[in-house]
């Protein structure tokens, strides 16, 4: 990360991306480009989502770490999820993985792999960058916004405020699946519905692995109903059949074709997921 | 069709607009910029339309003929409304009517006015444009976005895979409205309710041309109210009052001045709408 | 503003503002974002708000007087909420407070700080400047789009018509508050929420100073619920709390912390507000 005290440098950041719980209904996502395009006025903006439930930060986490490597290195991804705003709590500018990240500080970017030494947190704290006057109820507008917009001009990120340690960071608790001690099968749950109603676990792909059992198909259980095998694709099968496979984010999802999973199994965030290798009967064990 | 088969070539793509049944709650679409983004770092993308009903082609392709000729020539149109992603189905790039087309092949350009012989049609196959790992369920990151992507930055269009011709690609049948025997009347259908609730129909305003009577007035026939006349805008009559009058698209439109005609009516997709010419009874015929 | 009456100028438009009541589930949006950038091809195109209840004029004016102020100066906001499209209303283009203000004369601009000399209002009138050929249902598209894009692309302001006065122009009235005769209250209204619910009112943080009483203490009366005091952030009471605060469009709102005031009060736009100051039980006047 520059560093330099002084000057106008380039951070090359050739974007913004912007998740937030602000929802489309009022003007508040579009002011905040009003704002940053004013301190950066080509540079271009993408929403990568505004629909976060509100103040859900697990949600917000999962998306942004699941997300951001598709976007250009140097990236300024601007994550505004923030219940406590006009309280205590701390903004973060983080230099990681290749990309900047601007977030309040509770945890939302826990879920990013940032454990290395190049990351570099700074707490923001720069008023010379906020919006001169600055509300109790809008920081997005007052602060994220004005400070991303002068990172995109060029102002190095050390102007932002003080270097602080990874251990003053908050963080939030990932929920994990969980190996039974036998190995045998692994339980999850559901954290979520997409907008195609494809209910998204927290079981990795990789956690899949972990099952000991040599038996070669996997079975998953939800709500009393079983799914035989990984599907390859949302499309192989009949409609209204329901689908275990591997998404777009690399964890397990449970889908039905040509309709909506989240519904028809009135499942809902925190669910248990099931799964375990198993032998059907026409098989041998060798 | 450029068709170099090496070298950088400009495409003059001005900009990309989407299309899919993605919706905004989730990170989908944002993703898909970010793709597109690293390849060509300052291209506009324009949201044509991300809340298609989940994989309703007809809807898709009814929006797409509709929209289409409002961007500037050469404009990439993006359409990922894609039931057989991760199945067999092909992706095509077309170049006809003065813009390039992306999409998979599964009718979704059919309603497109692309018979002429200056079309083009490609099979998009050459996996050295695609993301690196290609998932079964999510192409528009995948496949369309860096595929748009490279043709943005100037990648000729026959670099993506071979000419096919028209007779290899699907289509979907259309619903055409129909004209009785004696030429009298006209059934067509409601396709859609708009955000106001308009409820568009499949009746063309060259099709009203077809009807024979002499009857100078119109009368349109829908769940079992009748509407005289066509009106020629939304706001030409006392709140409350049921309207038939041409849409923005060029199709016969059902609208209730300062309410939704929609749920006023309780119409939905493939309710039948009579169009006749009547003869009022203070009409002389002459 | 720019009376030249030819030859290519410059605006200095930097970006183009949108606010509608088109909703994003069809293709207006889009399809106005394509005229534009057929005319200024790189030009900068912000959503502020698409999401206007269909033809509230209130919620319009009211967004946009909060927001201008954020966006750089010389802006182009296009505001199309239109419910007399394709009658007689006239439409204007408005240079005032820095920026520019294209919208239909229906009073939408009410509430912007128009008053000094400097102001100029043009009727837009020039066809030359419409799209080929206008509908009577989507001047979004076929007029006002173009008409923007002709001003970003440097077309002199006065190319679209002829000057008219302040008292030409339509308005609509703004619902203020009502000080008691005594100066003891304050009666104001709720005039909508928000995303997360919270209940925005007409009563703008400067109208509590003209309360007369000296207690200290405000209390605000909302459906037979008491908020004592006024919060200064939303996360600053306990999950459950009710609160009032001033929000960031400098107007009051109710809040309820980790909730939705909304439906929670089972409020509504023109719902009566209360604000009195009073002495609590403990307090002695000195």
């Amino acid at each position: 990360m520059d560093t330099a005290s002084g000057g106008k440098t380039t951070n090359n950041i050739p974007l913004i991306s912007l998740t937030t719980d602000f929802g489309l209904t009022d003007e508040y996502v579009g002011v905040m480009k009003g704002v940053i395009l004013r301190c950066a006025p080509l540079l271009p903006i993408v929403d990568l989502c505004h629909h976060i439930e509100p103040q859900n930060l697990v949600q917000a986490a999962f998306l942004l770490a699941a997300s951001f490597r598709y976007f250009p290195g140097n990236t300024l991804h601007v994550v505004v999820v923030d219940p406590g705003v006009g309280t205590e709590r701390k903004i973060l500018l983080v230099r990681g993985c290749g990309h900047f990240f601007l977030a309040p500080d509770n945890g939302v970017l826990s879920f990013l792999p940032l454990q290395d030494d190049s990351t570099a947190i700074l707490q923001v704290t720069n008023r010379e960058l906020f919006l001169p006057s600055v509300s109790n109820t809008f920081h997005g507008r007052d602060i994220f916004a004005p400070v991303a917009g002068a990172l995109a001009a060029g102002k190095p990120p050390a102007s932002v405020g003080p270097r602080i340690t990874a251990d003053e960071v908050q963080r939030i608790a990932l929920p994990v699946p969980h190996l039974a001690p036998d190995g045998a099968s692994l339980t999850g749950m559901v954290i979520g519905a997409d907008h195609f109603g494809n209910l998204l676990t927290n079981i990795h792909h990789q956690d899949l692995a972990s099952l000991k059992s040599d038996a070669g198909n996997l079975q998953v259980e939800i709500g009393g109903v079983c799914i035989a095998g990984l599907s390859s694709s949302y499309g192989a099968s009949p409609a209204g059949t329901l689908l275990a496979l591997i998404g777009s984010r690399d964890y397990l999802e449970i889908a039905l074709t040509g309709g909506h999973a989240g519904r028809h199994l009135t499942a809902a965030f925190g669910q248990s997921v099931l799964v375990k290798k198993i032998l059907y009967k026409n098989e041998i064990r060798i």
